[in-house]
Protein backbone atom coordinates (compact mmCIF):
# COMPACT_ATOMS: atom_id res chain seq x y z
CA UNK A 1 0.00 0.00 0.00
CA UNK A 2 1.64 3.21 -1.45
CA UNK A 3 0.70 6.15 1.27
CA UNK A 4 1.44 9.62 0.96
CA UNK A 5 1.43 12.44 3.82
CA UNK A 6 -1.22 14.97 3.35
CA UNK A 7 -0.39 18.23 4.49
CA UNK A 8 -2.59 18.68 7.89
CA UNK A 9 -4.31 21.96 6.81
CA UNK A 10 -5.13 19.90 3.79
CA UNK A 11 -6.62 17.12 5.43
CA UNK A 12 -10.38 17.90 6.02
CA UNK A 13 -10.71 17.26 2.42
CA UNK A 14 -10.40 13.56 2.50
CA UNK A 15 -13.75 13.38 4.38
CA UNK A 16 -14.76 16.98 3.18
CA UNK A 17 -17.36 15.05 0.10
CA UNK A 18 -18.66 12.78 2.80
CA UNK A 19 -17.35 9.34 2.12
CA UNK A 20 -18.07 6.68 4.52
CA UNK A 21 -15.29 5.60 6.87
CA UNK A 22 -13.73 2.65 8.93
CA UNK A 23 -12.81 3.36 12.20
CA UNK A 24 -9.94 1.26 13.53
CA UNK A 25 -8.60 1.47 16.96
CA UNK A 26 -6.00 -0.47 18.92
CA UNK A 27 -5.38 -1.19 23.09
CA UNK A 28 -2.94 -3.74 24.48
CA UNK A 29 -2.50 -6.23 21.97
CA UNK A 30 -6.41 -6.11 20.97
CA UNK A 31 -7.41 -4.55 17.35
CA UNK A 32 -10.69 -3.57 16.30
CA UNK A 33 -12.43 -1.77 13.27
CA UNK A 34 -16.02 -0.79 12.28
CA UNK A 35 -17.59 1.00 9.86
CA UNK A 36 -18.29 4.72 10.62
CA UNK A 37 -20.77 6.21 7.95
CA UNK A 38 -21.08 9.48 10.72
CA UNK A 39 -18.04 11.39 10.40
CA UNK A 40 -17.03 14.78 9.39
CA UNK A 41 -14.51 17.12 9.56
CA UNK A 42 -14.68 19.90 12.36
CA UNK A 43 -12.29 22.16 11.89
CA UNK A 44 -9.30 22.85 9.58
CA UNK A 45 -6.46 24.41 11.63
CA UNK A 46 -5.65 22.56 13.75
CA UNK A 47 -7.84 19.64 11.78
CA UNK A 48 -10.80 18.29 13.98
CA UNK A 49 -12.96 15.25 12.90
CA UNK A 50 -16.44 14.00 14.42
CA UNK A 51 -17.32 10.70 14.39
CA UNK A 52 -20.29 8.82 16.09
CA UNK A 53 -19.31 5.39 18.07
CA UNK A 54 -21.49 3.71 19.59
CA UNK A 55 -20.56 3.32 23.39
CA UNK A 56 -21.39 -0.31 23.11
CA UNK A 57 -18.89 -1.14 21.13
CA UNK A 58 -15.24 -3.04 21.46
CA UNK A 59 -14.22 0.28 19.32
CA UNK A 60 -15.18 2.45 22.04
CA UNK A 61 -14.06 0.85 24.46
CA UNK A 62 -10.39 0.32 22.89
CA UNK A 63 -10.62 4.34 21.71
CA UNK A 64 -11.65 5.07 24.90
CA UNK A 65 -8.45 3.13 26.72
CA UNK A 66 -5.94 4.52 23.92
CA UNK A 67 -7.10 8.02 23.38
CA UNK A 68 -6.76 7.15 20.12
CA UNK A 69 -8.56 6.17 16.45
CA UNK A 70 -7.99 5.97 12.65
CA UNK A 71 -10.33 7.25 10.38
CA UNK A 72 -9.93 4.87 7.14
CA UNK A 73 -12.04 5.73 3.43
CA UNK A 74 -11.84 2.85 2.20
CA UNK A 75 -12.27 2.13 -1.97
CA UNK A 76 -15.35 0.77 -3.47
CA UNK A 77 -13.31 -2.53 -3.67
CA UNK A 78 -13.52 -2.91 0.00
CA UNK A 79 -17.26 -2.12 0.43
CA UNK A 80 -17.94 -5.81 0.99
CA UNK A 81 -15.63 -5.86 4.20
CA UNK A 82 -16.80 -2.02 4.96
CA UNK A 83 -20.50 -3.62 4.96
CA UNK A 84 -19.09 -7.01 7.00
CA UNK A 85 -17.30 -4.55 9.29
CA UNK A 86 -20.12 -2.96 10.51
CA UNK A 87 -22.46 -5.94 11.08
CA UNK A 88 -20.27 -7.69 13.62
CA UNK A 89 -18.42 -7.44 16.61
CA UNK A 90 -14.78 -7.71 17.49
CA UNK A 91 -15.77 -9.38 21.24
CA UNK A 92 -16.53 -12.67 18.61
CA UNK A 93 -12.86 -12.90 17.63
CA UNK A 94 -10.43 -10.59 15.58
CA UNK A 95 -12.19 -8.73 12.84
CA UNK A 96 -9.12 -8.40 10.95
CA UNK A 97 -8.76 -12.21 10.65
CA UNK A 98 -11.92 -12.75 9.97
CA UNK A 99 -12.89 -10.45 7.31
CA UNK A 100 -9.20 -11.02 5.68
CA UNK A 101 -8.39 -7.60 6.49
CA UNK A 102 -4.83 -5.95 6.91
CA UNK A 103 -2.67 -2.77 8.53
CA UNK A 104 0.03 -1.51 9.96
CA UNK A 105 -0.06 0.89 12.84
CA UNK A 106 -0.05 4.71 12.26
CA UNK A 107 2.91 6.68 12.58
CA UNK A 108 1.02 8.70 15.39
CA UNK A 109 -1.19 6.30 17.17
CA UNK A 110 -1.19 2.84 17.60
CA UNK A 111 -4.72 2.08 15.66
CA UNK A 112 -3.89 0.18 12.53
CA UNK A 113 -4.07 2.33 8.59
CA UNK A 114 -6.24 -0.60 6.93
CA UNK A 115 -4.67 -1.99 3.40
CA UNK A 116 -7.00 -1.38 0.54
CA UNK A 117 -7.97 2.25 1.88
CA UNK A 118 -7.55 5.18 0.17
CA UNK A 119 -6.56 7.75 2.52
CA UNK A 120 -6.27 8.08 6.61
CA UNK A 121 -6.65 10.07 8.98
CA UNK A 122 -4.86 9.22 12.23
CA UNK A 123 -6.41 11.24 15.52
CA UNK A 124 -6.43 11.72 18.99
CA UNK A 125 -9.39 12.03 20.89
CA UNK A 126 -10.30 15.50 23.03
CA UNK A 127 -12.55 13.83 25.69
CA UNK A 128 -15.97 15.74 25.35
CA UNK A 129 -17.59 13.21 28.38
CA UNK A 130 -20.90 15.21 27.33
CA UNK A 131 -20.82 13.95 23.71
CA UNK A 132 -19.63 10.65 24.34
CA UNK A 133 -21.83 10.24 26.75
CA UNK A 134 -25.08 11.49 25.50
CA UNK A 135 -24.35 11.06 21.96
CA UNK A 136 -21.85 9.09 21.57
CA UNK A 137 -20.24 11.45 19.09
CA UNK A 138 -15.97 11.54 19.33
CA UNK A 139 -14.36 14.59 18.46
CA UNK A 140 -10.59 13.75 17.16
CA UNK A 141 -7.56 15.86 16.35
CA UNK A 142 -5.77 14.83 13.44
CA UNK A 143 -2.50 14.17 14.32
CA UNK A 144 -1.39 12.99 10.54
CA UNK A 145 -2.80 12.04 7.06
CA UNK A 146 -2.07 10.00 4.44
CA UNK A 147 -3.41 9.08 0.87
CA UNK A 148 -3.31 6.67 -1.80
CA UNK A 149 -1.37 9.23 -4.39
CA UNK A 150 -2.68 7.22 -7.72
CA UNK A 151 -6.29 8.85 -5.86
CA UNK A 152 -5.26 11.75 -4.11
CA UNK A 153 -2.71 14.28 -4.54
CA UNK A 154 -1.65 18.45 -4.67
CA UNK A 155 -5.00 19.09 -2.50
CA UNK A 156 -7.37 17.32 -5.17
CA UNK A 157 -9.12 13.46 -5.82
CA UNK A 158 -8.87 11.97 -9.05
CA UNK A 159 -10.18 8.47 -8.98
CA UNK A 160 -8.21 6.62 -11.68
CA UNK A 161 -10.55 3.56 -12.44
CA UNK A 162 -14.32 2.46 -9.80
CA UNK A 163 -12.62 0.27 -7.97
CA UNK A 164 -10.58 2.55 -6.29
CA UNK A 165 -13.73 5.28 -5.20
CA UNK A 166 -14.65 6.27 -2.54
CA UNK A 167 -17.75 5.39 -1.27
CA UNK A 168 -21.03 6.39 0.41
CA UNK A 169 -23.45 4.58 2.87
CA UNK A 170 -27.08 4.27 2.71
CA UNK A 171 -28.35 1.57 4.27
CA UNK A 172 -29.23 -2.23 3.73
CA UNK A 173 -26.35 -3.15 2.12
CA UNK A 174 -26.36 0.36 -0.74
CA UNK A 175 -23.49 2.47 -1.17
CA UNK A 176 -23.03 5.09 -3.90
CA UNK A 177 -20.34 5.24 -5.38
CA UNK A 178 -18.73 8.90 -5.69
CA UNK A 179 -19.71 10.42 -8.96
CA UNK A 180 -18.84 12.61 -11.66
CA UNK A 181 -16.34 15.80 -10.28
CA UNK A 182 -17.76 19.10 -11.54
CA UNK A 183 -16.45 22.95 -10.96
CA UNK A 184 -18.55 25.85 -10.29
CA UNK A 185 -18.22 29.45 -10.30
CA UNK A 186 -19.84 31.46 -7.57
CA UNK A 187 -21.42 33.99 -10.24
CA UNK A 188 -22.43 31.73 -12.92
CA UNK B 1 -41.94 22.08 -5.34
CA UNK B 2 -43.46 18.58 -4.79
CA UNK B 3 -42.80 17.41 -1.31
CA UNK B 4 -43.56 13.89 0.31
CA UNK B 5 -43.34 13.38 4.24
CA UNK B 6 -40.34 11.11 5.28
CA UNK B 7 -40.94 9.29 8.41
CA UNK B 8 -39.02 10.70 11.20
CA UNK B 9 -37.38 7.50 11.27
CA UNK B 10 -36.30 7.22 7.81
CA UNK B 11 -34.99 10.85 7.98
CA UNK B 12 -31.31 9.68 8.28
CA UNK B 13 -31.26 8.25 5.25
CA UNK B 14 -31.56 12.16 3.48
CA UNK B 15 -27.85 12.84 4.97
CA UNK B 16 -26.75 9.36 5.29
CA UNK B 17 -24.79 9.05 2.16
CA UNK B 18 -22.65 12.59 3.07
CA UNK B 19 -24.40 15.31 0.75
CA UNK B 20 -23.55 19.04 0.86
CA UNK B 21 -26.56 20.80 2.79
CA UNK B 22 -28.26 24.35 2.62
CA UNK B 23 -28.65 25.66 5.84
CA UNK B 24 -32.12 28.18 6.19
CA UNK B 25 -33.06 29.91 9.19
CA UNK B 26 -35.15 32.74 9.90
CA UNK B 27 -36.11 35.08 12.83
CA UNK B 28 -38.37 38.09 13.41
CA UNK B 29 -38.95 39.05 9.36
CA UNK B 30 -34.99 38.28 8.38
CA UNK B 31 -34.21 35.11 6.76
CA UNK B 32 -30.75 32.94 5.69
CA UNK B 33 -29.24 30.42 3.63
CA UNK B 34 -25.70 29.23 4.08
CA UNK B 35 -23.95 25.72 2.67
CA UNK B 36 -22.90 23.55 4.98
CA UNK B 37 -20.78 20.22 3.70
CA UNK B 38 -20.46 19.73 8.03
CA UNK B 39 -23.38 17.92 8.66
CA UNK B 40 -24.28 14.43 9.44
CA UNK B 41 -27.04 12.32 11.16
CA UNK B 42 -26.29 12.08 14.82
CA UNK B 43 -29.05 9.60 15.71
CA UNK B 44 -32.17 8.00 14.65
CA UNK B 45 -35.22 7.71 16.74
CA UNK B 46 -35.60 10.27 17.85
CA UNK B 47 -33.61 11.46 14.30
CA UNK B 48 -30.53 14.24 15.45
CA UNK B 49 -27.86 15.72 13.24
CA UNK B 50 -25.45 17.45 13.98
CA UNK B 51 -23.99 20.33 11.75
CA UNK B 52 -21.33 23.15 12.11
CA UNK B 53 -21.99 26.51 11.70
CA UNK B 54 -19.49 29.26 12.33
CA UNK B 55 -20.17 31.63 15.42
CA UNK B 56 -19.24 34.58 12.81
CA UNK B 57 -22.22 34.00 10.70
CA UNK B 58 -25.90 35.85 10.45
CA UNK B 59 -26.66 32.03 10.19
CA UNK B 60 -25.73 31.82 13.49
CA UNK B 61 -26.96 34.65 15.05
CA UNK B 62 -30.49 33.48 13.58
CA UNK B 63 -30.40 30.30 14.68
CA UNK B 64 -29.30 31.09 17.79
CA UNK B 65 -32.52 33.60 18.27
CA UNK B 66 -34.91 31.16 16.46
CA UNK B 67 -33.68 28.39 18.36
CA UNK B 68 -34.47 26.83 14.42
CA UNK B 69 -33.10 25.76 11.19
CA UNK B 70 -33.40 23.38 8.34
CA UNK B 71 -31.17 21.47 6.41
CA UNK B 72 -31.76 21.10 2.65
CA UNK B 73 -30.17 19.01 0.52
CA UNK B 74 -29.44 20.78 -2.83
CA UNK B 75 -29.90 18.69 -6.50
CA UNK B 76 -26.93 19.40 -8.64
CA UNK B 77 -28.84 21.95 -10.83
CA UNK B 78 -28.68 24.39 -7.49
CA UNK B 79 -24.55 23.67 -6.81
CA UNK B 80 -24.05 27.35 -8.61
CA UNK B 81 -26.56 28.92 -6.06
CA UNK B 82 -25.07 26.42 -3.39
CA UNK B 83 -21.40 28.29 -3.58
CA UNK B 84 -23.07 31.63 -3.92
CA UNK B 85 -25.00 30.92 -0.53
CA UNK B 86 -20.86 30.07 0.89
CA UNK B 87 -19.72 32.91 -0.38
CA UNK B 88 -21.35 35.60 0.32
CA UNK B 89 -23.03 37.00 3.93
CA UNK B 90 -26.63 37.29 3.86
CA UNK B 91 -25.57 40.74 6.35
CA UNK B 92 -25.34 42.39 2.91
CA UNK B 93 -28.69 41.59 1.62
CA UNK B 94 -31.26 38.79 1.56
CA UNK B 95 -29.52 36.02 0.08
CA UNK B 96 -32.63 34.54 -1.27
CA UNK B 97 -33.21 37.64 -3.18
CA UNK B 98 -29.83 38.23 -3.98
CA UNK B 99 -29.10 34.29 -5.73
CA UNK B 100 -32.43 33.95 -7.10
CA UNK B 101 -33.71 31.57 -4.66
CA UNK B 102 -37.46 30.94 -3.25
CA UNK B 103 -38.84 28.90 -0.09
CA UNK B 104 -41.89 28.59 2.07
CA UNK B 105 -41.58 28.51 5.72
CA UNK B 106 -41.06 24.86 7.55
CA UNK B 107 -44.92 22.78 8.50
CA UNK B 108 -42.59 22.57 11.90
CA UNK B 109 -40.52 26.17 11.69
CA UNK B 110 -40.44 29.41 10.38
CA UNK B 111 -36.94 28.80 8.25
CA UNK B 112 -37.97 27.88 4.68
CA UNK B 113 -37.63 24.71 2.70
CA UNK B 114 -35.60 25.72 -0.29
CA UNK B 115 -37.43 25.46 -3.68
CA UNK B 116 -35.20 23.47 -6.13
CA UNK B 117 -33.41 21.20 -2.76
CA UNK B 118 -34.56 17.06 -3.15
CA UNK B 119 -34.92 16.58 0.48
CA UNK B 120 -35.25 19.15 3.55
CA UNK B 121 -35.20 18.30 7.69
CA UNK B 122 -36.77 20.71 9.54
CA UNK B 123 -34.96 21.15 13.12
CA UNK B 124 -34.77 22.48 16.46
CA UNK B 125 -31.72 23.08 17.91
CA UNK B 126 -30.82 21.20 21.10
CA UNK B 127 -28.94 23.54 22.81
CA UNK B 128 -24.96 22.86 23.69
CA UNK B 129 -23.62 25.62 24.88
CA UNK B 130 -20.22 23.81 24.79
CA UNK B 131 -19.86 22.31 21.26
CA UNK B 132 -21.35 25.83 20.06
CA UNK B 133 -18.45 28.04 21.83
CA UNK B 134 -15.91 25.83 21.45
CA UNK B 135 -16.57 23.76 17.85
CA UNK B 136 -19.35 26.00 16.29
CA UNK B 137 -21.03 22.62 16.56
CA UNK B 138 -24.92 22.34 16.74
CA UNK B 139 -27.20 19.34 17.12
CA UNK B 140 -30.34 19.80 16.16
CA UNK B 141 -33.74 17.26 16.55
CA UNK B 142 -35.32 16.13 13.38
CA UNK B 143 -38.90 17.59 13.65
CA UNK B 144 -40.28 17.17 10.41
CA UNK B 145 -38.48 15.66 6.92
CA UNK B 146 -39.38 16.18 3.46
CA UNK B 147 -38.37 14.78 -0.03
CA UNK B 148 -39.28 14.82 -3.41
CA UNK B 149 -40.74 11.99 -4.51
CA UNK B 150 -39.21 11.85 -7.89
CA UNK B 151 -36.06 11.33 -5.97
CA UNK B 152 -36.90 9.94 -2.65
CA UNK B 153 -39.36 7.29 -1.56
CA UNK B 154 -40.01 4.48 0.28
CA UNK B 155 -36.72 4.90 2.17
CA UNK B 156 -34.55 4.77 -1.46
CA UNK B 157 -32.58 7.26 -3.25
CA UNK B 158 -33.48 6.83 -7.09
CA UNK B 159 -31.85 9.76 -9.16
CA UNK B 160 -34.04 10.62 -12.49
CA UNK B 161 -31.56 12.13 -13.72
CA UNK B 162 -28.31 14.02 -13.75
CA UNK B 163 -29.58 17.53 -12.42
CA UNK B 164 -31.55 16.14 -9.56
CA UNK B 165 -28.86 14.45 -7.98
CA UNK B 166 -27.73 15.13 -4.55
CA UNK B 167 -23.76 16.52 -4.74
CA UNK B 168 -20.83 16.44 -2.28
CA UNK B 169 -18.75 19.56 -2.03
CA UNK B 170 -14.98 19.00 -1.96
CA UNK B 171 -13.34 22.47 -1.99
CA UNK B 172 -12.38 25.77 -4.47
CA UNK B 173 -15.90 25.67 -6.47
CA UNK B 174 -15.62 21.79 -6.90
CA UNK B 175 -18.34 19.30 -6.38
CA UNK B 176 -18.95 15.80 -6.93
CA UNK B 177 -22.51 14.23 -7.91
CA UNK B 178 -23.32 11.43 -6.18
CA UNK B 179 -22.67 8.50 -8.08
CA UNK B 180 -23.57 4.51 -9.42
CA UNK B 181 -25.82 2.70 -6.36
CA UNK B 182 -24.82 -0.72 -5.84
CA UNK B 183 -24.95 -3.38 -3.36
CA UNK B 184 -23.11 -5.59 -1.78
CA UNK B 185 -23.79 -8.58 0.61
CA UNK B 186 -21.87 -9.02 4.42
CA UNK B 187 -20.97 -12.06 3.63
CA UNK B 188 -20.13 -11.80 -0.06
Amino acid sequence: MTRQAVPLAKSYLLLNHGPVTLVSSAHAGQRNVMAAAWAMPLDFDPPKVAVVIDKNTLTAALVNASGEFVLNVPARALADKALAAGSCSGRDGDKFAALGLAGEAGMCVAAPLIDGCIAWLECRILPEPRNQQVYDLYVGEVLAAWADPAVFSEGRWHFPDDARRSIHYVAGGQFFSTGDAFDVKAND
